[in-house]
């Protein structure tokens, strides 16, 4: 079964990313949507600023890299799967600076990635799933992330 | 003249950092060592930590981010440059879970690198470098980073 209510689901995510990592309570991390497929993540600027009154890159790093954490937990917790989910090797490009919110939008990289993840899964207790996240700029991009999140059965 | 109390230095770039980046502060972010080529930032466990009891991700990639701008900054600094340092692409591998003290070790990718770089910001006011950086684990290197940071005179 497949829960669905993912308003429920993306609440909830927000509460044990800040009950769990004191980072994001620092960052003012909050979930914005979730649409099962993407998970959108904001943080506002002030806790987040560098000292050229922008973005800092850790913050913006940080917060792509739990929004695509985060996608992946979802989309196991929304089938009743317990795992341990890590970030493995990523890729940042910072493309402009960013002098507002926040916002990281993460996705699955390829169309079947996810079914193929949960396929992996269960055959051998251990997958790894590639994700795309991106924070939107002024006039493109400010930053883009891509990496790969490895799940393990608890 | 190049100004060679690398401590004093550190000294002020950690009164600048924890100034200027709230998300520094929040990491309790501290200069452990400088030495000219290299550059060590050193944070605590507890307000670093994940849901899973080791090192967030996101404060690893963010400690060794401000290392390699760190680095880059102090070089500027010592021979009295005034620039704004921004990071570039990066690439982080996540390589074993960390569960004490993170220490990021930063250097330059290549031995002519700085010389090079201040050379090409001499004559184009605008300059960019590589950056390599560690986290030690107890293992293996519990994450490293490959940064490329530009500046420009401000």
């Amino acid at each position: 079964m497949i829960l669905t209510d993912h308003a429920a689901l993306a609440t909830q995510l927000q509460a044990y990313i800040l009950e769990h990592i004191p980072l994001a309570r620092a960052m003012e991390l909050r979930v914005a949507r979730h649409e099962g497929a993407e998970l959108e993540l904001a943080a506002p600027l002030a806790p987040n600023i560098n000292d050229k009154g922008c973005a800092f890159g850790g913050s913006m790093a940080s917060l792509m890299t739990l929004a695509g954490w985060g996608l992946v937990e979802l989309a196991l917790r929304a089938r009743g799967i317990e795992c341990d989910i890590y970030v493995g090797d990523s890729t940042v490009r910072y493309r402009e600076p960013l002098f507002g919110e926040l916002r990281a939008i993460a996705r699955f990289a390829a169309a079947d990635a996810l079914e193929v993840f949960l396929k992996t899964l269960a055959a051998r207790g251990r997958a790894r799933i590639q994700v795309v996240c991106t924070i939107a700029g002024e006039t493109q991009d400010a930053a883009t992330l891509e990496a790969a999140f490895v799940a393990k059965t608890c």
